[in-house]
C-alpha cells in the first residue's frame, strides 16, 4: 500500500514509518522538522541521523512540509493519492503545552489546524484514503465510572431518574455516545477537538478514519531502528518531552534521584515503542472495516502501572533514590485505571509486558550510557505548571 | 461595568453593544470588520453607518483588531481589564462554512484560534473577567432523546445494562455530563470545539464563563437601533448569511417564491433580535454566579417553529408561493424540537413570541421596502451543499 506518515521524523513516527516500509509498503514521510529545528525543538539524547541519511538507509522519502498549510496538504494528497495516511504530526507533549501562553497557542494552532487541513485535503483530493490518527488515552482522563474505559463509545442512558441505592435508572433514552471526554492539559484538549472533527467528517462525508488513543510510550529502539546506526530513533529525556518511565531510566543511569511529581499514586496506561508500531500496523492491516459514519476508535495501550510502583521498582534495581516533588499538574493524587483494548488481538501480536521484559529496561539504559556525552542535567526537570 | 463586545460591528453584536451602552455600561467594540471588508463579507440590505459614524452617534468606541491575533488580545485585555467580554467574533454562518474548502478552513481558523486567544488573554491579563460567548443550539443537533434538550448538561447513566421494553437500566455510573454534541456543519462543529476549550479553561483555571446556545435570530431592528438612522442594524438576506425567517420576508416583499430547502419538516429554535440583546444583558447582570469549574450554559431561545409552517404562514399573509427545493444539507427531513430555556426568567423579560407579534414581520418588510434599491436577486439562494 501507499502510505504517508505525517510527523514521520518523530519519536513514534520514525519507527512506524520504518516498520511499515519493512512490511513491504510504499512509505513517504511528511514532516516540518519542528522537533529538530522549530518551536518545539529539544535535543535527542541519541544522535539521530539527518533526514537525508535516514532516506539513504531506509529508502523512505521525506517531504519537508507543514500539515497546517492547506495548499501543501492538498498538493501532497493529490500527488500521492495514498491508501493510508498515518497522522502523528502534532505537538505531542502535555507539559510543553502548559509551559507558556505561547506554547499553548502553538499547540492548538499546530494540532487543530493541522488536523483540519489533513482531513479536508483527504476529503477533496483522496476521499478513499484511510486516515489513522494518533490520539491519546488522556482524552478520557481517569476512570470516572466503575467499568473499564471502553474504546471510544459507551452505551448510556441519557436522562431518566436514578436511584443511587439500587443503581437502577428508570426512563431516559439509551444512546451509544462518545465516552465523555475529560482532558487534563491543552495538549489533551486538542486531541478531543481533533476527535470532534473526525466525528463531523465521518458523519457528513463518510470518510474512513481510525483514532488510536495511545498510552505513555516507553523504550526507544525497535527491531527496525536497531538495524543500522543511521536508523536510530530519537530519545527524549527532558522534563517536557521525555516520557515518565524513560526519564526514570535516564535518571537511574545518571545517578538520580528519580523525580516523581506528587504522591506517585497516579496510574497511567503504557505501551512499549515496539508495540506502538505493531498497533499502527494492525490499524493499517484492518483498514477494510465497514463504514458507519463514525470514526473507529482503539485504545493503543498494553498495560497500566502506578507511577510510584514503577519508580520503586527501578530504585530497587539500581539503588537510586526516589524524590517526591510537588505536583505541577492539576490531577487526582491517586487513581485507578482500567482500560479496554483489543488492538493486540486485531494485530495478532503478543504485547510486551514490562514486568516480563525487564531486559528492555537495561536496553534503554545501554542506549543512555552510549550517548552519555549528550546528557544535559539541566533539562531533566519539568518547567511546566498547571497552577500558574 | 466595563464591557468589551468582540464582533460588536455585526448583526447581533451591534444591537447588543448599543443595548449595554444604553443600560449604563462602559462599552467598547472590538471588531476586524471581516463582514464589511474581509473574507466573509456580504452586503447588508440596510445602509449601515461606518464605525466612525456609529461611534459618533452612540459614544461606543471601536477598536479595529482581530481576535485571532494573540498579542492584540493580550494588549486589549491588559489595557481595559474589562468586567465582561461578550464574544460574538466568530464566522457565524453554517452554509457559508460549508461553501468551499477555503471557507471551511477560514471558519475553523477564525473561530477556534479566536476563542483560544481570547480565553488565554483573559487567563493571563484579566482572570476575573466574565466571558460570555455566543454559541448555537446547533451544537445539540435535534432531539435525540425523549426529553427536552437541557441547558448544556444532563444526568446520565454511563454503561449498565438496559432493557428497552421496560426502559430500566441496571448498574452503570450516574454522571452529570455535557449533553452529547451532534453538530450539523463546520460552523456548528467549531462551536462544539469552543465549548471544549471553555470546559478545560474553567476546569483548570476556574475562569468565569457563560456559553449561550442561541437559536436562529429573526428581525433586524431593536429599540436602540431605531433611535437614529446612523444606528441602523445590518440586514442579511443572502443565501448564506440571511437567516431563514428574514429571507422569507425579503422574498415575500420582492415577489417570491419563498425558498424552502427539503420538506420544510425541520423544526428550529428561534429568537427575535430584541430578545438576543435582552438575553445577553441577562447573562451580564447575572454574572456573579458561583464558580464550579464548569462553564455556565443557557439556551438562548424563545420558541421553536417548523419551517414549513412559517413559510405557509407568510405565504398566506402575502400571497407569495412556496418553492420546495432539494435540501443541500445533510439533516433529518423532519424533526421535533423541545428545548429547555430559563434566560427570560433570569432576565425577567417577556419573550417576543412570533405569533403574538406579527406586526414585527411587517416592520421587517418595511425595512426591506425602504432599502429595496440595494436588493440583489442573485444572492438570495444558497450556494452551499453538504453533499459535495
Amino acid at each position: 500500500m501507499k502510505i504517508l506518515v505525517l510527523g514521520g521524523d518523530g519519536f513514534c513516527g520514525w519507527p512506524t514509518a520504518l516498520h511499515l516500509k519493512n512490511a513491504g509498503h510504499d512509505v513517504t514521510i511528511v514532516d516540518n522538522l519542528d522537533r529538530r529545528e522549530g518551536k518545539s525543538q529539544t535535543k535527542s539524547l541519541t544522535n539521530i541521523a539527518s533526514p537525508a541519511a535516514r532516506t539513504r538507509q531506509s529508502a523512505i522519502g521525506y517531504l519537508i512540509a507543514d500539515v497546517t498549510r492547506k495548499y501543501e496538504m492538498n498538493h501532497i494528497l493529490d500527488e500521492h493519492s495514498p491508501d493510508v495516511v498515518v497522522h502523528f504530526a502534532e505537538q505531542r507533549s502535555a507539559p510543553w503545552s502548559m509551559l507558556s501562553s505561547s506554547s499553548m497557542l502553538h499547540t492548538v494552532q499546530n494540532n487543530v489546524m493541522g488536523t483540519i487541513a489533513v482531513l479536508d485535503a483527504i476529503r477533496i483530493k483522496s476521499p478513499n484514503t484511510h486516515l489513522i490518527h494518533l490520539g491519546t488515552m488522556g482524552v478520557y482522563g481517569y476512570n470516572t465510572t466503575d467499568d473499564p474505559i471502553p474504546e471510544g463509545y459507551v452505551e448510556s442512558t441519557i436522562g431518566g431518574t436514578h436511584d443511587p441505592d439500587t443503581k437502577i435508572t428508570k426512563g431516559g433514552t439509551r444512546l451509544n455516545i462518545v465516552y465523555p471526554p475529560d482532558p487534563g492539559s491543552i495538549y489533551h484538549m486538542t486531541k478531543v477537538m481533533d476527535h470532534q472533527m473526525f466525528q463531523f467528517y465521518t458523519k457528513n462525508w463518510n470518510l474512513r478514519i481510525t483514532d488510536l488513543h495511545q498510552g505513555i510510550v516507553w523504550g526507544t529502539q525497535t527491531e527496525d531502528t536497531k538495524e543500522h546506526p543511521e536508523l536510530i530513533n530519537r530519545f527524549d529525556y527532558d522534563g517536557e518531552f521525555g516520557t515518565v518511565l524513560n526519564r526514570f531510566l535516564v535518571q537511574a543511569v545518571t545517578g538520580g534521584p528519580l523525580t516523581v511529581y506528587g504522591t506517585g499514586g497516579q496510574t497511567r496506561a503504557f505501551i512499549h515503542i515496539q508495540d506502538t508500531v505493531h498497533c499502527v500496523k494492525a490499524a493499517v492491516d484492518s483498514g477494510d472495516f465497514e463504514l458507519n459514519r463514525r470514526p473507529r476508535i482503539f485504545n493503543q495501550v498494553t498495560e497500566t502501572h502506578n507511577i510510584k510502583t514503577l519508580a520503586e521498582m527501578i530504585s530497587n534495581r539500581t539503588g537510586v533514590k526516589v524524590d517526591y516533588q510537588d505536583n505541577p499538574r492539576r490531577e487526582k493524587a491517586e487513581n485507578d485505571l482500567n482500560v479496554s483494548t483489543t488492538l493486540a488481538e486485531v494485530g495478532n501480536f503478543t504485547p510486551i509486558r514490562l514486568m516480563d521484559n525487564l531486559g528492555l529496561l537495561s536496553e534503554v539504559q545501554d542506549v543512555v550510557r552510549a550517548n552519555i556525552d549528550n546528557f544535559d542535567p539541566m533539562v531533566v526537570k519539568s518547567n511546566a505548571s498547571w497552577h500558574k
